[in-house]
């Protein structure tokens, strides 16, 4: 399966008055490495909107094993997990730049809809098709 | 059990280019909620830093049903559905006052740390206090 | 000059590592003010959307005075300084509740434009038309 | 003077229903780049505060030009443009990467505290050093 990493330096804005990371704010973490999945896969989620369609959250959820705090440099992991129907769940590790252990993990599950009538409808072709060039690209 | 209703009222803020509440803020909604549960217990999570303790958040997940819109005046619930040992769980749900249909609902795992070593240790004799005294207010 | 004042409970969401609110939020603090003036004007921004209008904010400043903190219940209070062709200034002051003290204070600068074409334009009728009200309201 | 730049990719986080970034997160860019410039000087905020000084923001204003949008990668470039005393203000402009515009500019105005009685104090000869050092560097 196709996984990425990508790197986010943690502002002051992030933290709360426990001196780490504030416990919501990992869900634009999640959020900021599954535009990379996409971006890496050659659909971006600005290009899945202009065609059409459109990837709610319809669950999320996320462990917090070890706090992440002020100036740390994270690299937040994504691939996806599931794909059934017109469900996806992309899950997500965080984790400190050069070190193994996991801070925080989760996932999300999204539907896709139409942006015209916004009610469910299948993946855009061209996002099967990236995921099933990947698959070749890996044989 | 004891059961608090706040009321938020959506901010442009909160909003995404989706035009609904962003899926991470919704866990800030749960934390006012679970703030003012507190404050209805007689014993806030300020006093409860003040006298040592603190909650952080070990698991949160949350269900998206319908979105919530900027100006909707929002009424988040709350109450305790798990406390055991260390552990306790919050769950909130949150509608549009007035009516019936959740839009969201979830729940927040903690855990009782003392601030002085950040290990785990038994909830503050005073907050199971407040708990005991709800069940003969109730009785 | 029409003044709202409008009630906030602080969240751990909002503080940062130096155990105050953080810097940016209270331009979110100042937005909530400035819906419950319009509100309080018997037009609300939802409205002024809905009838083809939007005001971005074109500028933006606070001065910080002394900081709010956690679980404060601020009262912030908004009115209007200045009204010049398409251009408004709402001007906000942030106290806790009770007390005389200005922790913080600024305003925001907007233009009317339409939704259509996002080119400036004057002000809704029915908005001037509801400071008319007021100014006769209070003769 | 010395002058830095850092990207920042706009995640659907800080967007609003208007389809732009929300103009109050705005100053969690300039915190950014104000942690990168200092990192830039040998002198982390980090490492700032570990050594007992703090830098709270006095005042803030940004002026809004063009709006940043979702899954913009964005330029932010910040330098000290005041030190006198115990006060340091330093200047932002935000871009897109590879584009002249300027979408926002504003600064910050910080005064150097004692992290211990909060009161304000001259900056740390660290701090001024790297600046000497600096501007050695460029003669």
């Amino acid at each position: 399966m196709r996984k990425i990493v990508t790197e986010y330096r943690v502002p002051y804005a992030d933290t709360d008055q426990m001196g780490v990371v504030y416990y919501g704010n990992y869900m634009a973490l999640f959020e900021r490495a599954r535009n990379e999945l996409m971006r890496a896969c050659g659909y971006t989620y600005k290009q899945c909107e202009a065609e059409g369609f459109m990837l709610p959250v319809v669950h999320a959820e996320a462990d917090y094993k070890s706090p992440a705090k002020y100036d740390d440099l994270l690299e937040i992991s994504a691939w996806m997990q599931l794909q059934k129907g017109v469900r996806i769940e992309i899950a997500c590790e965080v984790r400190r730049k050069g070190e193994e252990a996991v801070l925080a993990k989760g996932y999300t599950r999204h539907v896709f809809v139409s942006t015209e009538d916004f009610r469910p409808c299948p993946p855009p072709q061209r996002f099967l098709d990236s995921l099933v060039e990947d698959e070749i690209s890996k044989g």
